[in-house]
């Protein structure tokens, strides 16, 4: 019925008809097919309409035994537009439509409150004049505010009812200026206007621009609600108020809410009165509060989730005005969906669906006592979930060696990179100056599960000297500093921090989830750390093991930098061979040196690899470890102010310059103008093999030892970074080689598979040549997002992007939901041609939209076997999943 | 035939039936069907072949009068592998195979030769024991240069027939020890054995590998051709030789070639006897040599193209060993393609299919008088042809300096960037001495029409000393240098130039493409000299007119960058004073200063863009120009070190200092990580809208003045880097009410068009939707090869790519001819999906493949409307689209 009524008319009718027409103040719905009607008829009332509307009005004023304009007992009504989805630009409410000279006196005589009536007459002058006549509102605020200022008052409740009606007298003289015409002293004259100018609002410069960037059709149309007023102000046996069918805090299953008596709506809302709970409204009007807590029960059982309610009790009779599903906190939701389902109130599948996904992560992570309160410094942009408190730390480095000395540190940065990973693990939380959502910190803070509030602009650093100015307060490092990466907050305050914990409500929603979902989940975890808490959190593997990040730990930078020197000094030994060789000149010494430290160099590396990877493959005993060969751009070992102390050798013209200036050189020459689209990725391993083929020894060799232990490992090796078909070819045959080798000198047969990451436009396209040579395909949104768009994710939340989010170009960051139509459309491409070539073909998608609801409700839709997300997200992941597979 | 009777068998075969049996050597070809039933019967002569091969085998024996091992008068014959397609690690051929130690005998009483018996005999027991049985060469060459060394003789001719006939007696020896078997002294066997060889090669390790990296079906096979021997070297009526049907350096209509008398063809290919020419030939045989002619008329005639044959005289009967379609210089190819049809022998579908469109280049630039020798410096990339001469130039600057005063200069620099523009159209031609053919350099300098050598790695640039270093030689600024960037030479001898015109013939041939092509080719040009050079060259329009290429004009560069500094403080002070506005704190004077500033810089600059477009316009008069908005990374303006001014004010201290610090800052924020996927194209038209209207404006105003001119101007206005239908909408709006807004300001109703750049794979993808609200879509194939594949074009050159070209992964480079499964999927998917919106919708090719032949074919395949390519590329693609347009 939306279509034609409407959303706010066919919410009425709905209401009505679960409730009976009793609960629910009278009205009827203009369609939306006689405002078609109306704009195809020159904007002019199309033939029939005006019959209509008089017997449904007549219709109206019987059920409520009034008339309109009756001047004894007047019918008031209110006339709302109502579009099939909710449109900004559209008309307001005008309410107490009904009165004139008359009718006021009859209505005050009816209510015995004088005031009220003139009050409500002033009222509708103003807002019929503004909102059909478009009179400017200070036209009618300067005479209110003259008012109250001749009387020394500060609010309008503090005028009497004869200055209410000389205001009235004003604010008629004032339309009539500003029109040319009277006030309209027929009602039904006045209702037909207000319902043209609905009408007209379809047609209104800002409707049409919104509908305009929303796709949504000119021909559409708008309905009219025309509705009985009911006063909540009538009495003492009167009143108004909001409910929940539920405890809104805990989800506990006693209704709760705010009543007060002979009050009308609006005052409820503002606060000037204190409300009295359900349990006095009880007392004060039994029978109305019974009748209440019947009809929440049955609002929940006909929508099917706790509902939040506006009511008026006139003269002792309950009036439903609105119903909605109730906002609530995660934890009152779970209660909420177990207790229905053991009420038997839902199924399994709709409580499920009342649940909001996204919402949950409040219940993952550390949060501020929400019972105290605390001063906030300023506030960042909330990019990490959680709450930490630590002593400030300005540098990677120093957090990495306080936190091995047991220290709580929070880092703070202007902003990070690659290299200041390693104290992302070291910190309890991470504060930024610059950046967003989609900064460097705010996406490792969220893989980890580290809190962080990012670009916090007016947090200045001063690493010199080793201070934090947040507005006129300096803090040195050390001092602590409290972050809600939730809120965005930053404080001083000592907050008390509460750990999360997964309670039986959660987990009784959870062990829904994963009996009803048909995706996988799984994690991405480059630690034993972060794979034992994915496990713990229900991970059914994990999807996407970074072996980069394994690189970054304090101990290995030097070393990884060291061994990409020796590596790119053996390539071009190697190409200087050649060229030597076409010359008859070979120099086998200086290529075995180059050689020489390669190889020493992996050595070292290769047994932390390992003992990496057996640590990973333990905890996940079992279950499925995709491990991703090295990919990040070369550049993020190989930044220049690294070198320290190949910089220092070329200052102090010590005996190792020329090595320190080769190094150097080779740094300079591997700087890139878009590392991005750069060296990175499978092209690391065409340009360095041993790399790749050291990770692979590795990873063969801690699976062996784990095989040994009983422990089952399921091991698959990724390619990242594949546009050709050609590479995986190539590459893949040399890794099985080294594979076979390294089961061999384990004398383990431990089974492996070689599968492709899907993160360039090119490969989705080309998915079904791909097919052929790899075992699976996981799906790289992130980068996907960033080369099918053009958006560098380091660079767009400074630019452009907030411009664009303002101007609604987009809804969403593309870097948190899925782009459906772009990136989406190459995911679908990709999985269909992959699967062309081979029916059974593994897809997963080990992006961070692999924890975004919305992007799994899509991937769900796709066919996608699996998706893998950050440990902290995979409970969201379950619920996600199950709510795409029941629709 | 070709599948069953491989490449080489069908070419003979094909021969044989146009010339008839007597012109070609006998032979016979064993089908790949037989190498496939060899393979499925375990590797041995499937049942039926042995027979089979004794049929032919007599058969050939009986057309050429002898008999296989004879020992009277032995026959000959050769044996070959031949596949489908080419492959290497194919079997190599094996000659003389009937020789043995009695049939040798016979061979030299018939030839009279008993030297050249011996050494045919000699040869065959390497050859076979090599090819057939894979002893190593060495084997062979070891006991041959004992025999030279104990003779002291230099060259193999010079060994006697008993040094030969001991020679055969040694080989023999080594055979039997490396094999263990006796060389077969039954030629049968010995045929029977190569066939095997042929067979088995086809599963050899190279040839496996081959067909993996090519995806050849392994079920193919090869064919085997066994083919009767003809000796050149039998008489004194005998002779070997090469000839062309036509004059191969001019395409005149007289045959040309080189004979040697009494020779076999390896002495032709050797150099080490003069040859004769066809004339001598004519004196010496006069009979052969008509038949030669006759022979070469009607292989013409039948390839339908000039010819190049090997052919051998025995005993004054004339032989065709091969022929094959002539390689020859473009100006021979286009006086063929004219003659050939005037004569009547070709049509002119027929006669464009003969040319190398790609070749055609070589007549549109300047060379080095080939005439001249010269002594080659260096050698570099030939990243852009034409040849140029100058004074040398370390720096853009100077050489605009220099250049307008008339000088002639080459700029040498290590590499370029977006600043050195203003420098290329400086100078006459371009020397790197880092990047390859997808440089800067090299693509701006291609653009422009520019020669360009670059990745000259030997050429040292010292820009403080001022000095070049090529190998030994420094070379100081200001002296003379010369390159060829269609070979990559450099030079300081005085070459002299010789300029290209189109010759008649040449123009013949352009003015059938444009009948015959239904794609449209329009050039890519940025200034009026451009549009003049584009429009010589039959440039149907302006596809791409790059505004920012306008900016990097020596007298603007400084304009603009104060422009953007001004346009991003604006942009500041417009957010913080919204944010003063809700604190209720507005600084309108800040404001305003800002945008007064912004203005000034605009109004500085818009009389030259409109100056820009009105020389272009007028250029162009009644044909379509597209100019593209403001489009390149912000970045690329705005370089710290470019801010000389402001960088002295921060050193000097002076009263700027504040000013500079607040410009240098603004740079500082403006620079990004990965520049391509950042803050480009129509994302800086919402940033700073001024921009493209004052871009706007000054369009329509200099089109407005054109059209007064009577130059019927036809604009087509494109915005860059789109990803969101949205975006169009929103841009497309305010540009039209600026472009509505500038035609009432000039009076006058100049028609203009809005549409899209389509280079992001996300545009390809929703172009149903884009094409909504374009009037016309332009593919960028150049970025949208940057984000489909994830590579960056400044970046590629040094790093993988060489080493994917090596393994073939690429075949080229993706940025000189569209990569089809990849990039070109998504041009089909754009103009598939755009014209599901828009059936009629114009959809052009702008970037660099617009003016490569193999990608045009694709684009014509794909229904697209035209191509735009640089100017100098023009009559190229008239060509290469006629050529797609025939098939």
């Amino acid at each position: 019925m939306r279509d034609l009524l409407g959303g706010k008319g066919a919410n009425l009718a709905e209401m009505t008809r679960v409730l009976g027409a009793q609960r629910v103040p009278g009205g009827f719905t203009i369609t939306t097919e006689a405002c078609v009607a109306y704009r195809s008829a020159g904007h002019r009332f199309p033939p029939g309409l005006d019959e209509e509307l008089d017997q449904a009005l007549a219709e109206l004023e019987r059920s409520a035994g009034k008339r309109l304009g009756d001047p004894a007992d007047p019918l008031l009504v209110s006339v709302r537009s109502g579009a099939r989805v909710s449109m900004p630009g559209m008309l307001d409410t005008i309410l107490n439509l009904g009165l004139n000279d008359d009718s006021v006196n009859g209505l005050a005589e009816r209510t015995g409150d004088e005031r009220f009536a003139w009050d409500s007459y002033r009222r509708l002058v103003a807002m019929f004049g503004n909102v059909v006549r478009e009179i400017p509102s200070p036209r009618f605020e300067e005479p209110l505010q003259k008012a109250k200022d001749e009387r020394g008052v500060e609010l309008d409740s503090e005028l009497d009812a004869g200055t209410l009606a000389a205001l009235t007298a004003t604010y008629k003289r004032v339309y009539e200026e500003q029109t040319g015409e009277q006030f309209p002293a027929d009602p039904g004259l006045a209702l037909r206007q207000a319902v043209a100018a609905v009408f007209e609002s379809w047609d209104g410069e800002r409707a049409i621009t919104y509908r305009r960037l929303n796709s949504i059709p000119e021909d559409w149309g708008t309905a009219v609600n025309v509705q009985r007023m009911v006063f909540g102000n009538r009495a003492a046996s009167s009143g108004s108020g909001v409910a929940f069918s539920r405890d809104e805090r805990t989800g506990a299953p006693q209704p709760s809410g705010d009543f007060i008596a002979n009050a009308q709506g609006e005052d409820v809302v503002a606060g000037t009165r204190t409300p009295e709970d359900l349990d006095s409204l009880g007392a004060r009007l039994p029978e109305a509060h019974a009748e209440l807590l019947r009809t929440l029960s049955r609002l929940e059982a006909h929508y099917e989730d706790m509902q939040d309610v506006e009511f008026t009790i006139e003269e002792g009779e309950l009036y439903l005005l609105q119903t909605r599903n109730a906002e609530r906190p995660a934890q009152a939701a779970v209660r909420f969906a177990r207790d229905a389902v053991a009420e038997g109130l839902l199924t399994r599948e709709q409580a499920l669906r009342t649940i909001d996904a996204e919402a949950l992560d409040a219940l993952l992570h550390p949060v501020f006592d929400p019972g105290r309160e605390y001063a906030v410094l300023t506030r960042g942009v909330a990019a990490s979930p959680g709450a930490a408190r630590g002593a400030i730390t300005l540098s990677a480095a120093e957090a990495v060696r306080r936190g091995a000395e047991g220290e709580d540190v929070i880092l703070v940065r202007p902003f990070t990179e690659a290299d200041d990973v390693a104290g992302f693990h070291a910190a309890r939380g991470i504060l930024t100056s610059q950046g967003g959502k989609a900064s460097h910190a705010a996406l490792v803070a969220r893989g980890m599960g580290r809190p962080c509030v990012a670009g916090a602009s007016e947090v200045k650093v001063d690493e010199d000297a080793q201070t934090v100015r947040i507005g006129d307060l300096e803090l040195r490092a050390g001092e602590m500093i409290a972050i809600e990466g939730s809120t965005g907050a930053v404080t001083t305050d000592e907050v008390p921090l509460v750990e999360p914990e997964i309670s039986d409500d959660f987990r009784e929603v959870l062990a829904w989830s994963d009996e009803l979902r048909r995706l996988g989940v799984r994690a991405n975890a480059d630690t034993a750390e972060d794979a034992a808490r994915a496990r713990s959190f229900g991970a059914e593997g994990i999807g996407l093991c970074r072996t980069e990040h394994m690189f970054f730990g304090a101990d290995r930078t030097d070393l990884v930098r060291g061994m990409f020197v020796a590596a790119e000094r053996w390539r071009r030994a190697e190409l200087r061979r050649r060229s030597e060789d076409a010359n008859g000149d070979r120099d086998d010494d200086d290529f075995a040196t180059a050689r020489g430290e390669f190889d020493a160099a992996l050595e070292r590396l290769e047994p932390l690899q390992r003992a990496d990877f057996a640590a990973i493959l333990h905890e996940m005993r079992g279950l499925p470890v995709t491990v991703r060969l090295l990919d990040p751009p070369l550049h993020e070992f190989l930044a220049l102010e690294h070198f320290e102390t190949e910089l220092a050798a070329l200052a102090a013209d010590s005996a190792d310059r020329p090595r320190a200036t080769s190094a150097l050189e080779i740094v300079r020459d591997l700087q890139e103008a878009n590392p991005m689209l750069g060296t990175r990725g499978i092209r690391l391993g065409f340009l360095y093999p041993q790399v790749y083929e050291m990770q692979v020894r590795a990873v063969i060799a801690a699976a062996a030892e784990a095989t040994g232990a009983g422990d089952l490992p399921e091991i698959e090796i990724m390619l990242p970074l594949v546009a050709y078909e050609t590479e995986v070819i190539q590459l893949r045959e040399r890794m099985v080689e080294v594979a076979e080798r390294a089961r061999r000198d384990a004398g383990s047969e431990v089974p492996f598979r070689i599968g492709t990451m899907i993160e360039l436009p090119r490969a989705c396209l080309v998915a079904d040549r791909i097919a052929e040579h790899a075992d699976f395909f996981s799906f790289g949104t992130n980068d996907l997002t960033q080369t099918a768009i053009g958006l560098s994710r380091d660079d767009v939340e400074g630019s452009f992007m907030p411009s664009y989010l303002e101007r609604r170009i987009l809804d969403r960051s593309p870097f948190e939901t899925i782009d459906v139509p772009g990136v989406g459309e190459l995911v679908r491409i990709g999985t269909e041609r992959g699967r062309r070539t081979d029916p059974g073909l593994s897809c997963g998608v080990c992006g961070e939209h692999g924890g975004d609801p919305q992007s799994i409700r899509f991937f769900d839709s796709l066919g996608i076997d699996y998706v893998s997300c950050s440990p902290y997200r995979v409970p969201i992941g379950r619920v996600a999943a199950a709510q795409a597979a029941i629709g």
